[in-house]
């Protein structure tokens, strides 16, 4: 690690940069980047999900949340790197501590493809505050990883419209009213589902998202693609040239821009500022007019079509298959055969991988068994991961891509005695996922509107879970997905959005007890348009996931008797829906674990 | 009215005006206004509360919303006023009229302070755009309005610090605070409710608002209130020159504001530009610096200190029992003596002014027998207004100024044979009221997230009422004050805030079914810190309206046992905070009154 430190300062010596900023991200703003992508990694050894490098000459530091406090101590150990603990008191933010380091005169260096806009703009005032400048235009890991891993170029294919519901053709038919509405020649698309889900495209550039590298740049009357060419087969090519649409070099995107605003200084460009990297804004130059909007297929790719949420109902049916399944093998052979975090997890994907539908897993199942479930985001290691017997209680949040769309699920299955502060705790969860489930509301309400619906029982506790209570989902995209969610805290950037007949959005509160148990349940829900009166639409969430919830985590004289009848009702349907898929002793073990409660 | 729009015409003609815009509004942008203003009432013979009049040499039309359509087209009867019923299908908004019948190179004309800035600002684009101008320094009803009612110029009185928790010095010191942030040279206040708070001073100005006509100019240094001298009497003046006020006259403000602006080019003035009419956008100019913040004393007054805080517990009990023995004389003598909507209203003020703190009510009392109950902004007519008689509902929604603090209070109460329909109604109005009052929550939420908490028991019945579940109150200021208030649906203007300690919102869910009954029930609520744990602090609401709720409208069966719970407990506490005020027949009346339920 310092050999390569040693090699980047030396770059950094010749390009003239005295700072040099790698953060962790894709060229799109990837939640989810390829291991192409992972530079930070490459050059610090840390390997979490989130951090921002700084080098400089003589020092090196490292930024990154509360998450990973702990994990990146450790591997930064003897790299010569310091680590910042985001958000401790006394710890400066990234561009506070910039300002204060960088000396009269110095440059800061990043590549602008993997820097959003508006923190590169803060880079640039930031050096020039100094009367220095920021080098944007290099990566410098390019000669420097001699072992990269190759750029990303898996083989795409078109989505059927069995699938997709919408042919690109309408897709960009509406798109282009947009556009018209807005007075706009011109939209650039950088952010890869949004491209993937307005092409009826598809590949496995990124890990557990269907994705490929790309941007897109829309006309009234042209469709640009900026892909790379070895990833379609003939017949995705002629897809693309019967839609009218022409497949440009990946790597020409930039150039193709610059031209294009050279040529059309008065054009007007619909794009998102918050979602472009820096490179994109100087490419783009201060001479075009940018109508700043968020892009029009973020909330059209957010409201499923019919035939979507037809396929959504089929994929979360065959998913709870695969779910009970492993829900019945984990619960009757707990404690008889040896199991870990991570064989159980393996275990759950074969059960998914069974079924002919399924793709990838759409995320890293987290496999949290005892006082793991109290790490949010926990992430078992194959050398460390824990041993499950039969006590306590596992979490296993996890999720696949199908060709019917994508699913995330958390149970929490109780393997033997439990304490009763974690009965409480898990009935207390499942109450909190049935309100907000069953919340029926006005057409108008956002998540910030509803998220009291799951919270309200936690706060008349004293408690709460330091999450979002839900997201939004996509369709074979990614699994995180908005404009959608639940959360009451909205950020002042969030833009003004209401809940539509076909959003998706995740169900799924949870408790955290540091150091003993963690508990979180975890349905989607479907929103819906119910009666329409004189007060208005009412709109109600259809429930998709359909897997039991483990009984034996939930006291009956904890709940309402509301929440106990929905419960019931819940459990009655499982079982109808499960029925066809299970036979002999799995199915009399589904018909107990699906049974009625009550008081008595 | 005919005349009096003649005489108006010719003063346009005069004046080169051929369109003029009467709005409703005096020139501080208050919600109620004195006589004085009443300029489109007197020009319209159109009595309602909002409404713009436009009057052009051959035409004239008045926009007025849904709440007053019946009235107005009454009332405009034989005016040749064409009636504008906004929001209705096919009507224009005031500017797209304005736009559309605007001839090339006309005038608009009003008089700027009655006028906020935006409005005028688009008038201005619009004359523009067909090559005209705008007039907007005439006040065409001076000469033509012979008997106008006099400026306003009431006694003005200085609020003592045992009501005011606070000196104007330390309000002064707290607001130079927050200009020193902003960087700001000086603050221009022009909203009478922030001015009264921040000079602790009260007047008369505006019925049922105890304030007085003023604006306010701070510095780093100085203090200026330009208000009528005549108002103050010499120890008032005493108070203010004790207190570094220098007190100018009311008119001179504008000229002030021009010769401040000409010789402080480079001054940076903080303001609110949502509150600010016209014409001081006008005079103030293109060449300062505007910060553009929500006035600070905003923030300041809904956050009531503790000494505030014990004065309100003292106020709510002073008018809780008023309400309680207006309840007592209502319910056992309905029936026997004649009863009115007004005349019940007038013995409930009577029985507020029993209390020597009691200074005015807070707002004109709503008394809506029957279906008058249904319309939610009723107001009773001596004229036509309903004899009330031992059957059905009667809302009563009022309130008091008192030296210590401002009450709002709506109960509804049966007065003999209710349906079962009604019955259901009221129970749900209750059981809403109760779980707001009860909601336990994050620091953090707004009334954004915590409107559900009311709202949810209407919405899972496909029910709703078009209104707010409550507003914020002033102390011995405006009975409508914000940022607080519980509604879900928040507009793009509004500012973030969050709940804090110390601020006092109402909870007021209702119900209105046409042609047969109206339900509302209203308590005020105090945010209090409760618990600080590692989740964060929760907030709680302490009660401070402690009248009973009519148990003969209460349907246990139709109640969640929380909620039952709930209203036991609250009535508990309503007997014993009575206790000392009641004995005898009343008293045996207010056990019974506020008796515990259950569903055996």
């Amino acid at each position: 690690m310092k050999e390569r430190l040693t090699k980047l300062r030396e770059a950094m010596r010749k390009a003239g940069i005295d700072c040099y900023v790698i953060p962790t991200s894709d060229f799109h703003n990837s939640e989810y980047v390829s291991e192409f992508f992972c530079v930070r990694k490459y050059f610090s050894g840390f390997t979490g999900s989130a951090g921002t490098l700084v080098v400089w000459a003589e020092a090196a530091v490292l930024f990154t949340d509360g998450r990973y406090f702990l994990q990146a101590a450790a591997q930064l150990t003897g790299s010569g790197i310091t680590l910042m603990k985001m958000g401790e008191p006394g710890v400066p933010k990234l561009t506070e501590y910039l300002e204060h380091e960088l000396q009269d005169g110095q440059t800061i260096g990043f590549d602008g493809r993997v820097v959003t806009a508006s923190d590169g703009m803060e880079y640039e005032t930031i050096a020039q505050k100094k009367g220095g400048h920021v080098i944007w235009n290099l990566d410098l890991a390019e000669a420097i990883w001699t072992d990269r891993p190759a750029f990303p170029a898996t083989k795409v294919f078109v989505l059927k419209e069995c699938y997709s519901g919408e042919t690109t053709a309408e897709k960009l038919a509406r798109l282009r009213e947009k556009m018209e509405q807005e007075n706009a020649d011109v939209h650039i698309l950088t952010t890869l589902d949004d491209i993937a889900w307005l092409f009826n495209l598809r590949a496995d550039d990124v890990e557990c998202c269907p994705l490929l590298l790309s941007y897109a740049v829309i006309t009234a009357k042209e469709a640009y693609l900026f892909a790379n060419e070895r990833a379609f087969s003939a017949e995705e090519k002629t897809y693309l040239s019967e839609n009218g649409i022409c497949l440009k070099d990946y790597d020409s995107f930039y150039t193709y821009i610059t031209a294009y605003c050279g040529a059309h200084a008065d054009a007007r460009i619909l794009l998102c500022e918050k979602r472009m990297n820096y490179r994109l804004k100087k490419e783009i130059g201060d001479q075009v007019n940018i109508v700043d909007r968020p892009n029009p297929t973020t909330l059209m790719k957010a409201v499923k079509n019919p035939i979507e949420q037809e396929n959504l109902r089929k994929a979360h049916l065959m998913d709870a298959v695969a779910v009970t399944k492993f829900m019945y093998w984990l619960k009757t052979n707990v404690g008889k055969v040896p199991m870990t975090e991570i064989s159980v997890a393996d275990e759950l994907e074969q059960l998914r991988r069974e079924n002919p539908s399924f793709i990838e897993p759409s995320f890293h199942t987290i496999s949290a068994y005892g006082a793991n479930g109290a790490i949010v985001h926990y992430s078992a290691d194959p050398d460390s991961c824990a041993d499950i017997v039969a006590k306590g209680m596992l979490m296993v949040d996890s999720g696949g891509h199908y060709y019917e769309g994508t699913t995330d699920i958390t149970r929490t299955f109780v393997l033997g005695d439990i304490t009763d502060r974690m009965k409480q705790d898990f009935t207390l969860v499942v109450r909190a996922m049935l309100r907000l489930k069953d919340t029926r509301f006005l057409h108008g309400c956002t998540g910030a509107n509803l998220d009291l619906a799951a919270r309200e029982v936690f706060w008349e506790k004293g408690l709460d879970y330091k999450h979002g209570t839900g997201h939004g989902v996509g369709y074979l995209l990614n699994v995180h997905e908005g404009p959608n969610s639940f959360r009451y805290k909205v950020s002042d950037m969030s833009e003004k959005w209401v809940f539509e007949e076909g959003m998706v959005t995740t169900d799924e509160p949870g408790i955290y007890i540091e150091g003993s148990h963690g508990v979180r349940i975890e349905n989607e829900l479907l929103c819906r348009k119910g009666e329409e009166n004189e007060y208005g639409q009412f709109m109600y969430f259809e429930n998709l996931t359909f897997v039991p919830i483990d009984l034996d985590g939930v006291d009956p004289f904890a709940m309402e008797q509301k929440e106990i009848d929905s419960l019931n009702r819940y459990h009655q349907a499982v079982y109808e829906k499960l029925l066809p898929y299970f036979a002999g002793e799995e199915l009399a073990w589904l018909r107990e674990a699906t049974r009625t409660i009550s008081r008595e």
